[in-house]
């Protein structure tokens, strides 16, 4: 079965060979192949890759994925809005490594498309309870001190498909609202400090300049602490579809708050209650009322690998499960991984950097023994934090939030490797 | 001056009418324009980018950078080799923020041009000293513990041009064979555990997939201590020009040596002397001599705005000035500045994660009196390596190295903002 996968038949004269040659070794757990002595030149010799020069240093002045990573893309569920361009694509987790977000990869969501400023024409105000009103370039703000933090960014509704059932088949889908990028900018108190907030002033009110122009009310207190308007992310300069030139970052807090194409931040003593956040980001409890000022995104985590887009193909034995975990209220201290549905939980191994409202990747090798697994990752994070159950989430608030599910999820593995979004009670 | 490089003539009705009603503020610091009252509208009504509906979620499935960030590209310069199939091009280290370097950006160096290798068809093969040569797939390696470490990579000639004098004007060129990304593979002592290396296996040889089947000779020391086989960067699969599908990672050594398209790994008893560590990468002393086996790449830092491709734009006061420092020995525990050639030292503020091997960002925040600068910047690593001057550095080696220069450098800004490579003594 695992010989059938890793060798497909006779794509290279060379594969067809070493197959006679070798065999799996005795003890290696990875399932290489032992070569016989003498035999190293069948790997040397008939390789198409070498037989001609690829393209030179002048062919990508701006670099590109492999041509055989076609499936490393965004995607977007048409049924889902009415418009794609009040709609949203989905990060493939499945396809990621580490905690880096790259830029071409990260989610969309936005209300009126893609705005498409050019920088020299962008300028941003400060006004309402400021002593004065100032009115920024891009230049201008780039002469406040700069600072490069890595955050998560979750949509309110990531997984929201999921409070009523298991629906979609891919972590892709179920968790694809959420990304992880090092972002430059200024902090926000800095650039409030220079339009001198009155006392009187309370809450911001940040507005995009897309056609949406999308507002969100923030309470002072946020915009002092850790806010950040940012112009860079991952090193370079945001992308068109994440607010380029400008954007507001809330670290830890649901990305509709994070205002995109930022041109102005009106200073108030009272939120606005504007539509987003009245009519959508507002969680419907069951008796009809519903939970306001929602804005941290509670502690997290899925599995990303296996998962319903990304089976195990290799057969039994040594098996890598990965996956991310985050939280809106700091750092993640402990994912635990469990393969039986919860009965037995293993503490998982995070790997690189563990960094406040950033995610965090994590790792628990086991041997597969080929029999049916139903995987699950609950993590905890440094304010001891811990992700519910889907049950208890829904015994807590009812079934119509669609809003801040961090429940547990389930990937049912069969005994082919193949993976399917189940629940279990 | 400074305003009239802010607001460019009547490009907007709504920028003409703006300077009618404001004026630079007293102490704003950053060169915001304060707004009278009741002229906020001004700023809200007449942009055209939210005057219609812009792409969907559909459009980019894989993301690209603005089309108004066309200078941020990666630049070779022709007249370097030969051919464009084994060159170089160059990182614009002028256009970057942050420590990440956006994968689009690496700089690229191969001999034989870039490879396109299918991941499925792809083997690893370990041979020589060992218990047992082992053949791998992509599925195999990924069996083993995965890790996730952020290094620079260096090219030893990086700064070579410069040894007789300066002579690239733009941090690009001088310093753009440097890049800072977060790996994830798996550690290479698992591998050699798996095969079992002999007890007389002292060297390892990596070899290159790539028509130019690149081999360099590397101590089994540092293979068992931090050396990875890799197969994502930042996130995402290597890029092609990176290597894809695998690639060697030796952690603050020369780049050369951290073979793309990696096909095999020797094990032998002694260094092999092929080529690219005899011809090449050896550094010529001025009596004929050549140092060998300089492997690791020293302190080094640049500053990288202001610089000749990125002068000051908006006139004196308020200056960002910002860099990076890396250190093949560690992380960089300090950073000064000059701004009038070396006679007086400031210590820059360093930003974001200190890691060890990897760049770091560094900023000097600056009153500019609009005289003439030379500006410096002198790191400083954990083990107490500092910066040489160019003077000092030729002192020590001569002229003919090419490789592995880490002088201080130094760019003019003249009364204007430009600013000049220049060298001083």
């Amino acid at each position: 079965m695992m010989k059938k996968d890793n060798f497909q038949p006779a794509r290279r004269r060379w594969l067809k060979r070493s197959l006679t040659v070798g065999g799996a070794a005795a003890g290696v757990a990875t399932g290489a192949t032992a070569l016989a002595s003498g035999s190293e030149s069948l790997i040397t010799e008939v390789q198409d890759w070498n037989r001609y020069l690829g393209d030179g240093v002048d062919a990508n002045p701006y670099g590109m994925p492999s041509k055989f990573e076609g499936e490393a893309i965004r995607r977007d569920v048409a049924w889902l809005t009415a418009d794609a361009k009040s709609s949203v694509n989905f990060t493939p987790l499945h396809k990621l490594e580490g905690i880096i977000t790259p830029n071409g990869l990260c989610f969309e969501r936005h209300h009126g498309g893609i705005a498409q400023i050019a920088p020299e024409d962008h300028r941003f105000m400060i006004n309402g309870l400021v002593d004065t009103p100032l009115v920024f370039t891009m230049e201008d703000l780039k002469r406040f001190p700069r600072h490069n933090r890595t955050y998560f960014l979750e949509c309110a509704a990531n997984s929201g498909m999921e409070w009523r059932g298991a629906q979609l088949n891919g972590c892709q889908f179920t968790h694809g609202m959420v990304h992880n990028v090092m972002y430059t900018g200024v902090m926000l108190k800095d650039i409030l400090a220079e339009a001198g907030v009155k006392a009187s002033g309370k809450w911001l009110l940040p507005e995009g300049a897309d056609p949406s122009h999308m507002t969100r009310s923030i309470p002072i207190e946020k915009a002092m602490d850790d806010c950040m308007v940012v112009f860079a992310m991952n090193g370079e300069a945001l992308r068109p579809e994440q607010g380029y030139p400008l954007r507001l970052v809330v670290p830890g807090w649901e990305g509709n708050m994070w205002v995109k194409w930022l041109r102005r931040i009106e200073i108030g003593d009272q939120p606005w209650h504007h539509r987003e956040e009245t009519s959508k980001y507002t969680d419907l409890l069951a008796d009809g009322r519903a939970r306001r000022f929602t804005w941290t995104m509670d502690i997290k985590s899925v599995i990303t690998n296996p998962s319903p887009q990304a089976p195990i193909n290799h057969g039994r034995g040594r098996t890598v499960l990965s996956g991310l975990a985050w939280s809106g209220h700091g750092t993640v201290s402990r994912v635990d991984v469990s393969i039986d549905g919860g009965r037995n939980w293993h503490t998982a191994r995070i790997d690189g950097p563990s960094l406040s409202k950033s995610v965090h990747r994590f790792y628990y090798e086991f041997d597969w023994d080929g029999r049916e697994l139903f995987l699950q990752s609950r993590a905890i994070d440094e304010k001891r934090h811990i992700q519910p159950t889907k049950q208890a989430l829904r015994e807590a608030r009812g079934e119509n939030s669609i809003y801040h599910n961090n429940a547990i999820q389930t990937w049912y593995i069969a005994k082919d490797g193949t993976a399917e979004n189940v629940e279990i009670s």
